[in-house]
């Protein structure tokens, strides 16, 4: 039988064995306090003189943090705890030393951590951005399940640069070149096709060379897409699906994000419906506090903090101009020079949480796109099939998973989001 | 109101619209049937002349395969009909024509399939193939995330050629060399550390030049870890974690497991406990039957489809020559010549569903491994530290999501069971 910590209010009343690593220790006369990490939970386990082994104080002079250990005891309801829960402790038996552990109390650099990652997740504040982390990876994924959507994963290998080489990694492929993917929206727009509603959920990759507090080389990304839904439809699922995320990871994570100091408050609020605003709106927002910014261009990340400042849920942003937007955006048809394309940004100046819109489904239009943007046609001829065979209005989007795991928890930057970040300069551990 | 075929048991008697594709269409006399595929299933509607839009009969005339189309009429129980009902169509209207569909019921060669994938998922076969790998990832997550597991994603670039570069795919990682992942173990021993029970799940890379029905260029793997397990808790895990995927999927998947005419009876039976084998009774199995099987070496695809014909559940086979396993498998400590070591070969044929086993936790030993195995020390750094800090005894295992599809689906070749897939000579589309 194998007791976790964070089972123990099953417990009260019983003896248990619990394995783990001290957290903290310290003595007091014919007291000693250790406290016991196990990856579910921390336990505060109290040896008192007399009650315990009488061997224990004796093995508890060569423990240091993070060495592992066997604890038993009895365990008992202690309001005052952390978890509500103590151990009188019993026996304590050493498994594994640990002889100046490299992560201690006092500060370290940022570097330092990183090269420590492997170690540094042990602590505390780590420990719980990573479990919101998994939460949010099974809100995502119970969301579109339950949804009646099917997962279509899409390939990493891709075999042709669309859109240029600038920002894509390559690899030999035995005789030929292979590109790591960016997205795998084109895929999906062809697995909607068979299966109505998609999504893909994978790693995508960019090679770019910028150290900002948004952007890692590697990164995970959730993308549905949904046959005959327009760019309402769209805003509509986006809408529901950041709610339910949002709402299930506060209820089930509100340990972790105490832990974190997030202000929860700013996230109960996040409840459809969302505002919903017109490029030309939001260019008029930002040209106000912003006057260098110029109308028709895309947004940067000042300029996405000032139009989410305005509001207290994430915000949509619609309708942005064509000449911004990818070729396979689909035109407004009523004024082309504007896309059926959709951003959503986040509330406390998070950015862009998500990117996506409708789909040109109109095989000569998009033709012309494609030579427009200077691409060459002949690495579209199975994209182009969607449309050629029963074409069909269709719309999607891309949500980061990491922005949104810094986004819920409140924290400053993307590098702590996942569990071995890739950035640029930062290949290790 | 969006309607989907796979909801239509809640309409009967309803006036519904529905979009989708023409899967199938003729005509007889004053009666024309269409059968309608939106992605959720196929609805059989049926045009009465007299009873329908008086345009009907003429719109028809143009259908082809594939043609998107919207039809409304009223829903109606009709126990004949696949999926169980089928609408009296009123109106017909073509969204977008479909000239030439490249696949059609006559038979194509595989290669013309591969070169079509994005189209040919649509078909019958594919569907339900790619719906069951959907719900075996969904019980794949399912049974971790209600175990107390986090899901710790482990990064797809890592830093060093740890075990040499032959089937490794390499890239351009700024000013240094970055190399794909082929496994996530090492980083969930770490993780392991961090949070008691981990799992990662995600693509991993193998550039194989090797086309068997059994290997994939780009396969997704699940990697589970767990502090203070030994082998025989690891067994117990794989144990309750196949039961798990099998009987859900089979459950859930029932309709599309009798499209592909898979023999359920097979997998109704994978309920553990399983059977296991020592490596040296595994070994004598073999050896009947395969007298060229030099005792000592690791197994074969024919070799394990000898040892799991003898079963109707799936095998464990354990206790490995130390030899022929990796440098970070615990040796058998009565033993050394054996290691804590364990494979799951599934049931019909199908070969090494898991690998695993219990990791070495001494560092000495470790070291010792990695210098025999002519490894550099440098490269395991961040590893060894796992040993350095409160090492603890540690086990897990990795699961191939393709061949478990393969064999829940009962179908011959791995190239069905993914969207897109990697072989060796094929990366398109």
């Amino acid at each position: 039988m194998r007791y976790f910590i964070s089972d123990l209010s099953k417990y009260v009343g019983e003896r248990v064995e619990l394995k783990g690593w001290v957290y903290n220790y310290r003595s007091s006369g014919k007291i000693k306090f250790l406290q016991l990490r196990d990856g579910t939970g921390i336990c505060q386990c109290i040896f008192f003189k007399g009650e315990c082994d009488e061997n224990a104080f004796e093995i508890f002079k060569d423990i240091t943090q993070e060495t592992s250990v066997k604890v038993t005891g009895v365990v008992r309801e202690e309001p005052r705890s952390p978890g509500g829960y103590e151990l009188g402790a019993e026996t304590l038996e050493i498994i594994a030393p640990s002889v100046d552990y490299p992560i201690t109390p006092k500060e370290h650099g940022t570097d330092y951590l990183m090269n420590h990652r492997h170690l540094w997740i042990r602590s505390k504040r780590q420990h719980a951005i990573l479990r919101v982390r998994s939460e949010i990876v099974s809100a995502i994924r119970s969301f579109f399940d339950g949804n009646g959507f099917t997962l279509t994963d899409a390939p990493i290998f891709t075999p042709s640069a669309c859109e240029g080489t600038s920002t894509l990694f390559e690899t030999q492929y035995f005789d030929e070149k292979a590109y790591l993917s960016q997205s795998g929206q084109l895929y999906m727009e062809a697995t909607a096709a068979a299966f109505g509603k998609t999504y893909c959920f994978g790693p995508t990759f960019r090679a770019e060379k910028s150290k900002t507090r948004r952007h890692l080389i590697e990164f995970w990304m959730v993308e549905p897409e949904v046959a005959f839904n327009d760019l309402y439809d769209n805003m509509e699922l986006a809408e529901q699906f950041v709610e339910y995320v949002v709402q299930r990871t506060i209820t089930n994570r509100a340990e972790e994000l105490k832990t974190l100091e997030r202000d929860v408050s700013k996230l109960e609020v996040i409840k459809g419906p969302f505002p919903r605003i017109h490029y030309e709106e939001a260019a008029q927002m930002v040209k106000k506090e912003n006057p260098d910014f110029i109308i028709g261009d895309d947004f940067g990340g000042t300029d996405e903090t000032i139009i989410s400042s305005k509001f207290d849920k994430p915000v949509f942003v619609h309708h942005y101009p064509t000449a911004v937007k990818a070729f396979y955006m689909k035109e407004e048809p009523s004024d082309p020079k504007y896309s059926l394309s959709v951003d959503m940004l986040a509330t406390e100046g998070y950015g862009e949480l998500i990117g996506g819109g409708q789909r040109e489904e109109n095989i000569e239009v998009l033709k012309k796109k494609i030579a427009e943007h200077g691409l060459n046609e002949e690495d579209f001829k199975w994209y182009l099939d969607v449309r050629r065979y029963g074409s069909f209005p269709h719309s999607g989007f891309g949500l980061g998973v990491e922005r949104t795991v810094a986004w819920i928890c409140g924290i400053p930057h993307i590098r702590e989001t996942i569990p071995f970040p890739r950035l640029y300069g930062r290949n290790y551990p």
